[in-house]
C-alpha cells in the first residue's frame, strides 16, 4: 500500500510542479478538483470527469452528512464506490458550508451546533465528528475542522476564528489517528491580515499536516488583497508538502495562485457558472444567454479536445440556455472543467519548461483579444 | 439519392417487421422514435441516442417554431445540423401542442391563432404553413396538420374535426410537393368512433400518403378503447405504408399495438419518466424516490448493456432523485431510452422468428415477477 506522498518535479518561481501520491492514485499538481457537493459532479457522468483529467474530485461533508448520510454511505461500500469514482476524493471539513449555508448556526469552544437547510433538522459538528465523517466517507484527504468568517471583519474577531481554528486543526490531528494512506491536512485562517495569516501558518507547522490548506479567501475580499495574503502566507509554509487555496477561483486567480506558491485547487466556478450559461475559454468568458450568440455557428472553441466546446455551435447553445434545457448545462459544465484542466495541464507543462510567466502572459492576452 | 420506401421483411400475425429507407438512413421497424421536443432529447447527448439503436426522433414543430424560430433553424442549416443529429427526422405538425400548450387558441377552417405559452405573441398555423416550417427545419418525415380533440367528446364534434382534419390533408398534400426523399404523413381522426376512423382512413388513402398515422389515441381514454380503435382502423390503412401510431406509450401499450399492426411510435414518457425518478425496466416499472431503494446497493438490471441501467446502484439513484441532482435524470433518461430501444429490438426479431405472441407473454411475465 502507497504512503502518501508529494515530491515535486520541476520549480519556476515561486511556482512548483509535483506529484501526490495516493493508495487511490497519482495527482498532478498544480491540480484542479472538480466539486461533486452531492456526490456528483453536477450534470457530468463520472467518466467524463475522469477523461477530462482530473485527478481528483472534492465532496461536501455538509450535504453528504445530510443527505445520504455518512453512516449510510459507509454501509453502502464509501463514497468512492457511491459516486462511481475510483480515484482519490478530498472531502471538506463542512465547516464552510455549515456558515454558508445551515440556519440557526450557534459555535462554541468545542463545535458548532446548525439546522440543516434542507429540513431544519439539528447536527453537531466537532473537530472529532467531522474528522469521523470523513473517515466514513472514505475520503483519502480530510480537511480539519476550521472556522471561516466572511470578509471584511474586526482584527479581534479574526484573531479569534484563527486561534479557535488552530485548536480545531490539533483535535483533528488527535483524532485523525495515522491511517496509512490517508491524509490530514491543516487551514490557515487569520482573514486579511499577514500576522495572524503568519501565526496561523506557524501553529500549524508545530502540529504537523500532510499538506496545508489556505481557507477563507475569495470571502467577498478584492483579488489584490487575496494575492498579498499568499505572497505573505506561502513562504511560511513547509516546502515539501503540497498547498491548497480553498474554494478559488476564476482561472486568473489559478493561474496567479500557482504563480505564488499553490499547488492545489477546488471552486464550483465552472460546473456552477456552465449551469448559468457562462462559458470559460481560451477567448475569456461568453455568456450563451446573449442574443449576439443567436445566430453564430462557430463553436465555443474549435482547437478544444472537449466534444461540447468543439463540436456545438454558439447558437445552438444559446437554443438550449434560452429554452432552459439540460443539455446546455451538461455542455457547458463540461466544457468548462475542459478548460480548467487544460489550463493546469499547460501549466504544469509551462513550469516544467520554465516560462510560466510567459504562459501566463499569452494566456491573459487571448482572453483579452476575445474570440476570433 | 434514395427515395422513400418501405419494404416489409416479415409478419407475424397482424405484427409487422420493416425498413424505411429515406435519404439519410434506414429506420427498422418497429421503431420508438425518442422525442426531441425543443431540438434536443432532453439530458441526453446526441450520440448516446443513436447509441442506443434510435434510427429517428421526432421534433416538436409548435416548440421550434417559437423558439428559435423556422426561418432561423433554416438559416443556420436546418435541425439536423443544429441539434447534432445526421439521421432522419420526423417533424410533428404543431396542432397537438397548440391545444394543449397554446392559450387563446382560435380555430377555423383555414387554420389555428394562438398565443405563445413561452411570451404569449401571437400566433399563426394552417396545413400550408405548417408543412412550409417542416420543411424549413429539414424534416424526412412531415406530418400534416389536423385537429386532434380530448375524449370523452360528443360524436358530432369528433366527425367535425376528423372532417376538418381530411380537408387539411388534401391541402398540406398540395403544398408538400413531391421533394424527393422527403415523406408527408396523413393522420387518422375519429376518436373513438369506428365509423368515424373508417371514413378518415379512408379518406386519406384516396388522397394518397407516403404513411399512415393514427392520431388522438392515448389522450385520456383506456387502454382497452384504444385497442379497439387500432383494431377497427389499421386494417383500413394500405398495407404497404408505415403506420404510426402518435404520442404512445408505455412498453405495454407499444407491444400491444405491434400486435395490431402499427409499425412507428413516439412518446415522451422514457425521457419525461425518467426525469421524475420513474425507472421503466426489464422488471417493470420502478421508482427510484421510494425509500426502499435507499441501500439497496443492486443496479436497475444487471444484464443491461446501457452502463446507465448496468453500473449505478439503486441506492445512488435514489439520493440523486432526492437530491434533485441533474446525473439523477440524465442517467435515468438514458436507461428509460435504451430499454425502449431493447423492446423494439426485441420485438422485431421475434416477428422474423414468429414468436411475437410468446414474446410479449414473457415480457409480461417479467413485469409482473418484479425485481428479482
Amino acid at each position: 500500500m502507497t504512503e502518501f506522498s508529494f515530491t515535486l518535479q520541476a520549480r519556476d518561481g515561486n511556482a512548483r510542479r509535483g506529484t501526490i501520491s495516493m493508495p487511490r492514485g497519482l495527482i498532478r499538481t498544480p491540480a484542479f478538483m472538480p466539486v461533486g457537493t452531492q456526490a456528483t459532479v453536477k450534470a457530468m457522468y463520472p467518466e467524463q470527469v475522469r477523461e477530462l483529467g482530473a485527478d481528483i474530485v472534492l465532496g461536501n461533508t455538509y450535504h453528504l452528512m445530510l443527505r445520504p448520510g455518512a453512516e449510510r454511505v459507509a454501509r453502502l461500500g464509501g463514497l468512492h464506490s457511491f459516486m462511481r469514482w475510483p480515484h482519490p476524493i478530498l472531502t471538506d471539513s463542512g465547516g464552510f458550508q455549515v456558515m454558508s449555508l445551515a440556519q440557526l448556526t450557534k459555535l462554541d469552544e468545542d463545535g458548532v451546533t446548525f439546522k440543516s437547510h434542507v429540513d431544519g433538522s439539528t447536527h453537531r459538528l466537532t473537530p472529532e465528528r467531522s474528522v469521523e465523517i470523513q473517515g466514513l466517507l472514505g475520503a483519502d484527504i480530510t480537511m480539519q475542522l476550521d472556522e471561516c468568517l466572511k470578509l471584511p471583519a474586526d482584527y479581534s474577531e479574526v484573531e479569534r476564528a484563527m486561534e479557535l481554528s488552530l485548536r480545531w486543526g490539533e483535535r483533528s490531528k488527535a483524532a485523525f489517528g495515522g491511517e496509512p494512506g490517508r491524509a490530514l491536512f491543516g487551514i490557515v485562517q487569520g482573514g486579511d491580515q499577514a500576522d495572524l495569516r503568519l501565526r496561523s501558518a506557524e501553529g500549524l507547522r508545530q502540529i504537523g499536516f500532510h499538506g496545508y490548506a489556505v481557507g477563507g479567501l475569495a470571502v467577498g475580499e478584492p483579488q489584490s488583497v487575496m494575492l498579498e495574503i499568499l505572497q505573505e502566507t506561502v513562504p511560511a509554509l513547509p516546502d515539501e508538502a503540497p498547498r491548497y487555496l480553498m474554494g478559488v477561483g476564476t482561472p486568473e486567480d489559478i493561474l496567479l495562485s500557482i504563480a505564488r506558491g499553490i499547488d492545489m485547487f477546488d471552486c464550483v466556478m465552472p460546473t456552477r457558472a456552465g449551469r448559468h450559461g457562462q462559458a470559460f475559454t481560451r477567448y475569456g468568458r461568453l455568456n450563451m444567454r446573449n442574443a449576439k450568440h443567436a445566430e453564430d455557428l462557430s463553436p465555443l472553441d474549435p482547437s478544444s479536445d472537449c466534444p461540447a466546446a468543439r463540436d456545438y455551435s454558439r447558437a445552438y447553445l444559446h437554443h438550449l440556455f434560452r429554452t432552459q434545457e439540460t443539455l446546455g448545462a451538461m455542455l457547458l459544465t463540461w466544457s468548462n472543467l475542459a478548460y480548467y484542466q487544460t489550463l493546469m495541464k499547460e501549466a504544469r507543462q509551462a513550469i516544467s519548461e520554465g516560462r510560466y510567466t510567459d504562459y501566463v502572459a499569452e494566456v491573459r492576452e487571448n482572453w483579452e483579444r476575445g474570440a476570433p
